[in-house]
């Protein structure tokens, strides 16, 4: 960070969903000074929504005292790519066909900040590193589950973006290679059809199909992770076994992770990370099984320590300051 | 590469295996100017092993006529770590139990050369990023196809070490997950299980066994990878569905390890390397029927193109550029 930090001491973090776009103004120890949300469906042309996302930022920086000392934008975005800034065939967003210049587009509605685009699992990783758990770590793996799996991999204090700007697709590498799951990007057997809370509910389903084992989840109409979770936490035993289940697959496939970049750490992070009472041990006993000697007993399994209602504005954020 | 090239303009390789250690003076576009070879296994005390080496050394400089204008010394052994510069419980050297402190030992006894070391298949990723098919190249991996399956991992031109110097053992990522063979680093279904020269030869053995199909293989009283070989190019049957299998396996690694750092390339070497005829349309079949669509029929697989008689100095000494 370079010496007119004291002049602009403030980024902006704006993490778009595919219902709303979260942005807020973070000092660097990471403090969110306002935020607000606004949505990201209402209109199918990008101008039109870069024109709200002005406004609101707008609205927020007058709040926050800080016209004049926004350094620069960070954006996490579905399929953002962070060597051309563009936004790419995202088929969640309404407006996201086919290439989308979009850290240009915000950069001139703006006023010419500076803007840098990647994923959002990437930006977590970034926020993890700058504001998180991953503080001081050179080299950590971040893996984020949420509704999918997604990676954001830090290989000597940087991102890894590879060769085309997509790196880190850790969702999509196989945890069961014969009769796997079918995934939604047309493959079988992705880590993400078993270990993102879609897929913690789905063998939830499977496996009351499958089997006589009485739970309390058989009374529930439809399931999600979170009951899943709300289950084990009451004794559920068939709960308990799906994230053993869980864990045992993010081990395996965790173990694979450290023989290519040998991290420091693994970082997790999203909404099924909260069962880390559950996750852990079946996590840290299946990565040790299937780790080389070197290695076994030595990589960490740490959980994001970022304020959730805040970590995505954070993650984003955090880019900004590599500008 | 900076102003005392013209100085300086030689590199000193040394490729150490368990049998023997091969090194080389080598010039700025790979040409081997002078080389020799000497045991790796006369002595158990590694002192009385570098004075050796330096003997040698001190030959092949003399006969090149490079006295003075070597730039540093490039080490490429197994179990090899770039940051601290020793070779760590070696099992495959006589006199590599516990830490050796390999590179500062053998910059001493060369009067304060610099000496760079990391393991053989980081050497060959760097030689081949030197001199070889991946000259241009800033995010390829490297797969050695030998006695066992070695990585080297380059990332925005820059190999990986990760956080301890060890990254890049991927031939130790789970290509079977259940009922895999047994590894001999202790776990099971490792890739270099299959897919190494020794792996191809194993999977001779037990489809000769487990089925009545002819082959020319079944003729002979025991089967290398070569002898494999050998029979596909007369056409035997069971010898090419033996690179099929192979070919596939290794497709299916390829594909998750492509997800991890997008490269754009694999760069292959080693013995099965030389079998590109059988393996390269197995591979690519495999790799993109398991990649996501983003990177389907984008990703290269390319062969060295180094010498193989050179390739080890090279890749050893390709290290010593940047000293």
């Amino acid at each position: 960070m370079n010496t007119d930090i004291l002049e602009k001491p403030y980024v902006v973090g704006i993490d778009i969903g595919g219902q709303t776009t979260k942005m807020g103004i973070v000092d660097m120890r990471g403090q969110v000074l306002s935020q607000t949300v606004i949505r990201t469906d209402t209109y199918d042309d990008v101008n039109l929504y870069i024109d709200e996302v002005a406004a609101a930022l707008e609205k927020i920086i007058t709040e926050s005292a800080s016209e004049g000392k926004i350094r620069g934008i960070g954006v996490g975005a579905p399929n953002g790519n962070y060597y051309t800034g563009n936004i790419e065939n995202a088929v969640n967003l309404v407006w996201g066909a086919g290439k989308i210049p979009f850290a240009e587009l915000l950069s001139k509605r703006t006023g010419g900040l500076k803007v840098a685009l990647t994923n959002d699992a990437n930006a977590a990783a970034v926020g993890e590193m700058t504001y998180g758990a991953a503080r001081g770590m050179k080299n950590f793996i971040m893996i984020t589950l949420g509704t999918g799996v997604g990676s954001g991999i830090v290989i000597n204090g940087e991102v890894v973006y590879g060769h085309d700007g997509y790196a880190g697709e850790l969702g999509h590498t196989c945890a069961v290679r014969h009769n796997g799951r079918v995934c939604g990007c047309g493959k079988t057997g992705c880590l993400e059809t078993y270990c993102s809370a879609t897929g913690v509910a789905r063998t939830a389903r499977e496996w009351l199909d499958m089997t006589d084992e009485p739970s309390v989840l058989r009374s529930l109409d439809s399931i999600s992770s979170k009951d899943v979770y709300e289950a084990a936490k009451d004794g559920d035993k068939l709960a308990l076994k799906i994230f053993d289940f869980t864990g045992k697959i993010l081990g395996e496939s965790f173990a694979d992770f450290v023989a290519f970049s040998a991290p420091e750490a693994i970082v997790l992070f999203g909404g099924l990370a909260r069962a880390k009472e559950y996750l852990y041990q079946p996590i840290m006993d299946a990565m040790n099984a299937n780790l080389l000697h070197l290695w076994r007993n030595k990589i960490k399994i740490v959980f994001s320590q970022l304020k959730e209602s805040d970590a995505a504005i954070l993650g984003a954020s955090a880019l900004a300051w590599e500008l």
